[in-house]
């Protein structure tokens, strides 16, 4: 029933310790220092106020560990899991004072990411009975790429790349740099290592003839409506991974998959989803 | 035209710096290295794609100072300034690799807290002509709550406590451990110093009148509609500040302004509002 | 008999890692590891050489922890403990080389906050019988504050704010600045949230009715001797907080508690106090 | 006029970020940022209340580097400069906002610091026409070592080892471990290399002769009297560096100097030194 | 003539500053502090005592702006020249304690990286004229990788992999996992993005077939001699990159190489190449 | 069986991280995530593939415990212990995810400690039946300094200083600085603590003289060959330690120990050996 952290602990820590000096400051939690003592012990459990998808449970419930005070913390769900409204996603019990203050920390991490994760899944459910693959993009909030990826793949989806260091996508201003796609596939040819994917972003379907001779992994259809991506998926007829890209939305994502495009990748799921509203409820 | 850094310096390069790490890794960007020269320069500017209020654009900014090479990044507005859709906000100038290997950074750090800013604005429209202030939370992101607050005092809103550390809140727990109001509000004045103020959450109206003889400053009125709330600010008349929470959105706002409360607090405004589509057009 | 931690742990190891950092270098104990094996074990004790008030020991104790080799540690008093002169304070078993690689770092830390303790025990003696409240200032030592402001609680004393985040104090250059108390307490009003204390420094009496009248919630009533303030408590009657500070010490303390103010708050408990002298006894 | 460092400038820095965190926080300085504009300057001056040695005002200065604002600060003294009541240590010029926020981080560790530098200062008067040095401890304040024994230096004293990996100090405990004097600073000379001394603590002058064989390079001699200190020098006779230590404080080093000792070790002056009083004036 | 650095400049910051911090210690460099004034300056050129290929200078010479004074490093070739015995490779003006003080850092960097790309040069130089790349592994020296791989580059090297995070490498334990070599190919592209090169470590030529039918991009041909190199790849036909790994030096590589695998992968010009000399004299 | 830690765990920890971070990037092991499920267990061996002598195993054992996922590592041999090819040097039992993915770090770092130790014991080899030690220098890895000085120790070396901040080296800019050799110990002298140890470094036999006149602790006698050290060692007759250095390696240090100097250093051992050959081996 349990799901493996996303990150080394250390790192999930680091995300987690920053968030907890954020809210207890050098004063720490007056309200329940002042009111339970250090004695005091509670149990409760995390719910999920609405119906999503989970993720991010095991790293948010690390937040007890990091604070004074015995919590036990056990997960009852899998992280990737669809959870109805109501459900109980982990039982808390331990300390009064530890409870009260890693509170607010770890339903701040559970519902960013779970929010991400239930954002995914509703993608992945609009392309239901297509090929096409939901992926993220780089638009994710600053500090929480790695976390926020792996709620991606909790939600269905799969990851573009994690930053400008593990593959290479060309853009306009790299063409006009070197001259030419193919002058531009060349370059980075030429310097990359023989592990690296070259994308390219195009934005109309000219290019595509001299994208294929260069010999492009990857197109990015960039901004194209379904017909004209149907259009692109023909002409590239299998010798690229196609990529559709540019303001997708729940509502469209599945005429775009129907064009037949290979990957999907929305901004959307990690940086304008709204949250999982998750909750602690102390019994 | 220039707007100061909502924190230290330092403290808003540490965001940077972590998530220009998440971008660069160790390999840095490929692409870019491999097609521009390092003397290649370029010319930019930041622009909105959609109308709202700007937040953390110097902020953002300093993302170019952190990366080698020289670039010139000029705010062309001020923070809290709510710009049309294609409203320049900053010009760039200098290092081509620098400002390409910056870009994603800025930008997901600006669309974010303006984001932030532009929901909140849009709750100050939704309450105007009371005299309701609009509040944050401590729903906030993991290791961004000090820019996520300054950019809802950007959209014009207000900020609720920081954290556990600077104010007491009482809620039902405490009450419980303490065994009623009157002794949670004691134990807390007898344990904080002068310079602390003491809210209480309250979830019928039952309870304000021993809040008001044990002295609390604040009542938080937690989830009740616009006629309770009347009745809550009828009964307490001036001798506490009242704040209405609970799940409270753009279309709820008005009533429960309009029923006299002196704050609302919205969750909103911080985990889950969409970001602002901000981009950067070279020229 | 145990104390809980005044910070999460991650920031009093913070403190304690480099401190160890600063004793142990790159070269380590160069005298432990070349006469003492790494089995070898000790017992010892942790002793106050000198009567007083005991603070941080828990958090002293845990240097033990972030070093190598199984130490166990347990304190025999709890923290606010006055202790007379040669009480055991704790007592160590365990590697001999870890007791002996942390043994400064330890008393360092516990020595320096116990000092802290008892010299608010003092005062809080000094003013016993009186409605005073001892509190102190931001007077604290660089990297130290959380921790020298828990000491001050183990002493018996109150916090003041603990920076200039969480509450206001309003000196001449504010008043200058907005043009008058009037202005000034506005101004702070329409920005700060409503969890927000006020308080204003004032020099002379004359200045008491405005403050008064613009509604800050407490006065500071600085560098004035005990008729001049008890004429300000007379003034203030009740209507707001009163506070005495400026160069107050162990031997003017009662006269001004004598005075009527509510809170006297005093730098010396943090910048100037002598440490508590604390040995680690080996047996 | 001016000083250097006593550390690399990130080091320091290091220091006054950390207490520059405490201050602000992440709601920064309230009541500066509601009454003073982002254009309001301001002139000032950092004074010494009170007569005293002056250290570490370069680097107290810096922390109005590290804030957002240009300030202008200028030392009018070099450390190590004995100064009287009323001098004008630096002059400070630029942002209003940047001097209120960096004021008290500036001042608690110049005055820290210029308090041991006061101590050392007095330290070094009383023993005035001896041949006695005076040097400091390990027991110095946690995470402020390097700047503390800088601020010895700026009085006039001279430092003892770093820490325990710079030079070899044979206890009590080490003596049992090895079984005597004389294996003790055999299995030190054997493992550590050949730029590190060896000082062997005596609690009486039975052991000096063991320890002359044993080739020690500094004998300590621990809570001794003059008189017996007397006899331990001659006893000594030039063949080891002599130490006196051991509770000294200014009354009675005269004395202790006088026996001959080449230097006395006090941990007063960094563990219990009252700090010099200085404060910033604003014109 | 300069070289952009490798990373961002606060990465390679962060590494020197780790370095300097080792260097300095807490008591700093008690040599030149004790015997050269503040004000004194020195003029340096860093030379190169044996011929090699340059790597890392300008991120070296960073550490002069690191220290406290002024220092004006500048470089007089381009990282990845290949120079002579005694060529200057920079010129120092500045600070004489700075200079002295930061010397064997950047010494220390300068001639480790330099040391790894004239490794990669010598080997690149044995495979002239044939079509093998020359790359690096992931044996790196902890803590360096970033620059080292870059140090290859300079080399005139290609970077393999720069971590487990960007590439898929499937090994024997993952095949044995996954119950046949298309499980795992299988397994990996459900799960990885699209962006994800697969490579599979072969140790037999009868893997092949199954290698290609399953569509893996790279085959790892391990601790292969150069005549069943030649078998592998005139089966693979250029169906994949080939790569040939293991154990191979300066005296082997050529026949490798004549083999006509694609890529040769080394980790010696990482974890056991010597450093180049370099040194700074005064003048 | 157990060795311990050469630095507090939290600095070996340090160390570890930042590898870890490199290789896991944010994306962690795709590989293995990919193919083997949370649930599977594994058991190796680290075996020394050649012979050596073992440094840093329980430093390097450590990453395992820095990973989610129980991993029981149980080293077999001792630090410092001289290892046959083949030989098993610990045991790993636990998650499979954990142990591939900690393998390269945790090889990288044992085998680049281990080539040190090798290195040193080879030298200490070659002049066994002398009176010489082996000595290290500051010549080591940027970040790795404490760990590659203690692997000098595990291969029977001995530590030079650590750094510039715990023992004094006056050279020729020194010398120049302050005029002769007698001024600059005389500076020297009366301004570092006495725990300090002077050394001087000589070019040629006629400084000698000045040099034990002026009491210095430590003569290094400057790359000069067998004959005229054996000369220098006459002239100063055990009034001073001796040491030689300059470009030593293993082939031509017999000869210089014969000349009958105290210490030898040698750079080669930390920035030239070759790593020791270390596997992990899956069963």
């Amino acid at each position: 029933m349990s799901a493996p952290l996303p990150q080394p602990r250390s790192a999930v820590d680091d995300v987690l310790r920053r968030a907890l000096a954020e809210d207890l400051g050098t004063a720490g939690d007056l309200t329940t220092n002042a009111t339970l003592s250090t004695d005091a012990t509670v149990s409760g459990i995390v719910v999920a106020r609405a119906a999503g998808t989970v993720a991010g449970l095991e790293a948010a419930l690390r937040v007890f560990d990091l604070l004074d005070g015995e919590v036990t913390a056990t997960p009852e769900v899998a992280d990737g899991t669809r959870v109805a409204a109501g459900t109980t996603l982990a039982r808390l019990e331990g300390s009064a004072r530890a409870v009260l203050a890693g509170e607010r920390t770890c339903l701040n991490l559970l519902g960013h990411l779970s929010g991400i994760a239930t954002g995914t899944a509703e993608l992945i459910d609009a392309v239901a009975g297509t090929d096409a693959r939901i992926s993220d993009t780089r638009k994710t909030t600053p500090g929480l790429r790695a976390l926020e990826k792996y709620a991606v793949r909790c939600g269905g989806g799969h990851n573009h790349r994690f930053g400008l260091h593990d593959a290479v996508m060309l853009k306009d201003n790299h063409l006009v740099a070197t001259g030419s796609i193919t002058a531009a596939v060349e370059a980075v040819r030429a310097t990359v290592g023989h592990l690296v994917v070259v994308e390219l972003e195009v934005d109309h379907l000219g290019q595509i003839p001299e994208a294929l001779a260069a010999g492009v992994d990857v197109i990015l259809l960039d901004n194209m409506g379904p017909e004209v991506l149907s259009e692109a998926v023909g002409l590239i007829d299998g010798r690229a991974v196609t990529e559709a890209s540019g303001g997708i939305t729940l509502t469209g994502a599945r005429d775009i998959a129907a064009s037949g495009v290979d990957v999907i990748s929305v901004g959307w799921i990690t940086h304008s989803v709204p949250r999982l509203d998750v909750a602690l409820d102390l019994v």
